[in-house]
């Protein structure tokens, strides 16, 4: 008997036919002989209609009230999926985020998380009750409900898992598990068995769009395995640990395209670390999230900075950025430079080998894909190209790396 | 400066243009000077939607995860009426059930008020703000989220009103107050200015549709007035209290119909009280609310009884009456003998004033309207007929007693 948690998303839970589908798949673990956890999210849609139907009454909702409306989601489909369990004769009740113990601090629609208890979840798993989860959502110690942001379902199922020690975390997405490419882009992308959570970080924050960086970076911070796979099938998914074994023959893992971000422009600003320094310490406290930085020598001595943000930040950043500026007493402005796309190779011991920067650039250049800024890491390196070539460089990519080989 | 609680329905927060036209609504109240809270309701239909769905999912959905899932309709509402407020220049904020401290018993889907505190309300006001409070909502001492079944808004913003002194509640409704008969069904109908608790309640609990009784019978107990009006004009409504003044000269408020009720029969019961009382005594612990009662003598010394109740709760009413037969030993059986509309007469005086049930069974065979079952009160004299002649039924008494008139 192991304890499991099992997170089903938006789409898993996308209407009554596949609650119930998901209620199936929950009984044959139960059945099985295990205790069982499911951390839900919304109907696919809902959380964009409530955000539609908020933004209609008000260009720029309270984020106080934007959490408790969307709570409102992840709360309908506890509720529906204990009772398609109860239908089945699995005894099962269901736990918001608050009652579940998810304690966050009050960054309301980006809440962080301060500690996890579980509440009386092992109290129900041992009445031989499996407990449904509501992800996303948080409680501060005033009582406020909050929600983690987005992805913030995969995250609530990483810390109930940490906190009630399960023996593993299952997510179940609409793709299978982990692919060397998006296959949808790359046809001969090919699907790992196991990856470690660096590279995973990798190719959540480069928009594989599997699992958001944040659950990632928990479950590595804690060491929570937990495998990827597809609420629609029964093929074993990409298990994501600690130490991996198959893998470390690799360098290179997966290509990963993120066409969701833009460019922010900034002009002539003085040349110190401190201006620079101080712009990023202003966007992280408002909790956005910089992917690329480029800093170019402009004229007289003074320095143009690009940055790019996940495009539903832009507005915001703009905002943070010239707020900043002037209180700094700067005199440039921010400015929305346009969509871009990043494409991500992502293995181990990217910067070591110092061939596959250079075949990167040649498939690249080879297509005629201009790369509008590049940056690398220990296990990642990005090219920022215009939207229209994600897909083309992403092929060119995998292609020059053989991902679709047999391993 | 007053401090009043005001209450809009499921239809006046039905979309966002309606919850826009709710915030200016209190807007002007809150401009005024006045401390506003605000309790609402689902947006209609969503209740309905949410019901449908759990059916879909399950014949017999647990009660517990009824509540769980019927509490997001109006969380949706507080939320976007506090953005709607905000957006005016509004300070405001929202609070769920249990936020504003309604507690009550462990009665999922039909829970009763054990206390009402107001939570931390007046210090919210005390900043200047309107609260928007979630109705029909509650919360066990164990954290469980309640429901207070139907009508429970009213509930909720007459406990409210109760709990933080108000001066008064208003309840704001689709109809602009309360008339002497249904003024779709009877074109003389006229609105009453005053009315007092009793007559309020015998008109709600006969189907006036305005209010629920359990509000009622709350406002009564703690001498909490309230108004009943529009919320799509500015009609002075109907103010209902304890002491009336015009309404002491007449004998005759107002004509009800409830086309929602439906009979249970039960025939050969022992012809002794103890049974009854037994099978009244479950409905009742059940919460299942009975109408009208006859019982007739039946063969060899056996009774007959029929009841009506609402009938959404006929099915469950069944059950509970055979289970209690079953535990006394009796052999009989409960059946559903089909749909009824009560016609209601409220007034004061009713039973004191023989001339008035004459008038009213004069009225109705007149019209050949077969009376199939006979209330009567201090306030209501009432009449089971079939839905058909529901209201050909209410426009006779109405002309009969000659409620169009001009008082």
């Amino acid at each position: 008997m192991a304890l499991i948690v099992q997170k089903y998303g938006g789409t898993s839970v996308g209407d009554v036919e596949r609650i119930l589908n998901v209620a199936r798949r929950v009984k044959e673990t139960y059945d099985a002989g295990n205790q069982v956890v499911v951390v839900v999210s919304a109907r696919s849609g809902v959380t964009n209609e409530l955000i539609a139907r908020a933004k209609s009454i008000s260009s720029k909702p309270d984020n106080r009230e934007m959490d408790m409306l969307l709570c409102v989601g992840e709360q309908e489909t506890i509720a529906l999926l204990a009772m398609a369990l109860q239908s089945l004769g699995v005894p099962a009740v269901s736990r918001t985020g608050a009652q579940a113990g998810m304690l966050t601090d009050k960054s309301h629609t980006k809440a962080r998380i301060t500690g996890v208890t579980g509440g009386d979840i092992p109290d129900r798993l041992a009445e031989g009750k499996v407990v449904v989860v509501a992800g996303f959502q948080g409680q501060t110690s005033d009582g406020e409900m909050t929600t983690l942001g987005r992805g913030g379902s995969d995250l609530s199922a990483i810390a109930i898992a940490y906190a009630l020690r399960a023996q593993i975390c299952q997510i179940y997405t609409d793709v299978d598990g982990v692919y060397t490419a998006d296959p949808r882009v790359v046809k001969t992308a090919k699907k790992l068995k196991e990856m470690s959570y660096d590279q995973m970080l990798e190719l959540a924050s480069s928009g594989s769009k599997v699992m958001q960086a944040r659950a990632v970076e928990f479950a590595q911070k804690f060491n929570v395995p937990f495998e990827v796979r597809s609420s629609f099938n029964n093929n074993p998914g990409t298990i994501v640990k600690k130490k991996i074994s198959s893998m470390e023959d690799f360098v290179v893992s997966g290509v990963a395209i993120d066409n969701n971000e833009s460019k922010i422009t900034l002009r002539g600003l003085p040349d110190d670390s401190v201006t620079v320094a101080k712009i990023f310490q202003a966007l992280a406290e408002d909790r956005i999230i910089v992917d690329l930085i480029i800093q170019n020598v402009g004229h007289d001595g003074l320095v143009n900075l690009t940055f790019s943000v996940n495009t539903d930040d832009v507005a915001r950043a703009e905002e943070v950025v010239n707020k900043c500026l002037s209180q700094l007493g700067i005199k440039s402005t921010a400015q929305n430079a346009g969509k871009i796309a990043v494409v991500a190779l992502v293995g181990v011991g990217m910067i070591s080998n110092s061939g596959i920067a250079a075949k990167f650039f040649k498939a690249l250049s080879e297509k005629n894909i201009k790369m509008q800024m590049i940056a690398t890491s220990e296990i990642r390196l990005s090219a920022a190209v215009d939207p229209s070539q994600a897909n083309a460089a992403a092929e060119a990519i995998h292609e020059a790396f053989e991902l679709g080989k047999d391993i």
